[in-house]
């Protein structure tokens, strides 16, 4: 069962790669949630930041790899608590914008504080950390082939 | 400002670590939408099958890292679709316990094919994987350790 055990290994390694990021995104949030951000909201902040002007869901929902409705759910308890407006855009009435409130900005300069991802990537030297970022571009390069997508025109998420 | 640098420099590994996830995870569900299985729910179902018996769902959200609300709908939805029962435990009646059902055990086997993780995971050759495996786990008992926790109380996630 050569086969078999590939496959397993292969998802093990994929399941272990979940697990940390699900780590590290947890340690991130228990520290984001004594500024009262939800992990999701202030990864959404960074990319509007990102994007930059005009952002619409759309565009948020593609860089975030999570489907409309997710991303609609997000930005509607977002604008709840007043980190985000949403606009309808003036010339295409069925198209929203979404911009960041002063309230939005002070939370994303929370967000900036990320001290819980510093020290945790510092386990690893400065060469491993180079060894981890070759590896995990040649995944994601495959991973994006394999959702039909061209890596080149995927922003790379140095921004966030 | 080198320390600023750094910091950033870490961050965007975070952030690569988290892409690469999430665009795995994307391609995973495209799969198993095909099945009507959404990512998540299979990864409860795997998390359900790992815990063995008299599963509870603090027990889940431990596992897999999200907090007991979300587990909560996640379970909520599940049940909705005939994928797994919720039971009062016989003894402590405010104790929930999940079981899969017939329907959940279907689905759990079409979850097993994984094809879309192992064409991602074969971009990489077998020492890289090693390589990789190895990294990730720096960073997982690092990230545990942030979390305040004991990364060899955690069960690895070779069962997903």
């Amino acid at each position: 069962m050569p086969e078999i055990s590939e496959a397993d290994k292969h998802y093990n390694l994929w399941a272990l790669l979940h697990q940390v990021s699900d780590i590290i995104f947890s340690a991130r949030e228990t520290e984001l949630l004594q500024h009262g951000i939800p992990g999701m909201q202030a990864e959404v902040l960074f990319v509007i930041k990102a994007i930059g002007k005009d952002v619409t869901p759309a565009q948020i929902s593609r860089l975030i790899f999570r489907r409309p409705h997710s991303v609609s759910g997000i930005l509607n308890r977002m604008e709840k608590a007043g980190l985000v407006k949403k606009t309808k855009d003036l010339h295409r009435k069925n198209l929203v914008r979404v911009t960041i409130t002063a309230k939005g900005e002070q939370a994303y300069k929370q967000a900036l504080k990320r001290k819980s991802v510093q020290r945790i990537m510092s386990a690893l030297s400065e060469g491993e950390q180079q060894k981890l970022k070759s590896l995990l571009e040649t995944l994601r390069n495959k991973g994006l082939k394999e959702l039909g997508m061209d890596s080149k025109k995927v922003p790379f998420p140095k921004f966030m």
